[in-house]
């Protein structure tokens, strides 16, 4: 697998608003784009550190996984997506053939209009992964 | 603050000779340093994701911190590290004036010969992040 560059972390809140003054009046950052996710039950807002996007996920419903996570007491950093530069349904396959746990065993549409496709966590080191390409 | 970019993601690990075929024949990365830092009862091992270093932590006594975030239940990502471009020292002082929690009230020396410190989880939506400076 060829990877670029970290693409995105997405980062679990309970509300956006909430946290926004942290990341824009301490971190300095400004959210460039907000879009609702509706297949992952999330609101998400962006903003660019570098050649990375922090993507703020807010669930819209109970039954998002970003609640879940939540709710399980997980806070903070909810996955660390790759851009992968070789082909993701290349990667799938190699991450299959290697015995990596595949979430999607294919590749779908996420935000920001890429392909994507997780890895389950117990494959990677407890890091829910999520591969991108453009 | 001005943060020019994300400079390393720490990931906590038991093992990191465990965990590098992961990142090894899975992810395509390789270990270019590997440091031991006393203070931080850490050993480290540096891979490098576009301009993002990706720094494994694995503890070197039960007293880390790092054995204790893998105790508690923690797993994968420990903390975000920022690369400030403005002064570290200014930064802590403009964190403290708008009330977040330092972990470290000055700059001290951490791996990679950066000059860092840590706010702390409470004040900063959950993630333990590292502001650094060259």
């Amino acid at each position: 697998m060829k990877i670029s560059k970290i693409e995105h972390l997405g980062i679990a809140v309970q509300s956006i608003d909430a946290v926004l003054p942290y990341f824009r009046d301490v971190l300095g950052l400004e959210v460039y784009k907000t879009e609702v996710v509706e297949d992952q039950k999330v609101k998400t807002a962006f903003m660019q550190v570098g050649e990375v996007k922090i993507e703020l996920l807010e669930p819209t419903s109970p039954e998002s996984t970003v609640q879940k996570f939540l709710d399980n007491g997980g806070r903070g950093v909810h996955h660390v997506a790759f851009k992968v530069e070789d082909g993701l349904s290349e990667a799938l396959a190699m991450c299959d053939a290697q015995g990596i746990r595949l979430i999607d065993k294919a590749p779908r549409k996420g935000a920001d209009n890429l392909n994507i496709a997780f890895l389950h966590p117990k494959s990677t080191v407890g890091i829910l992964t999520e591969l991108c390409e453009a």
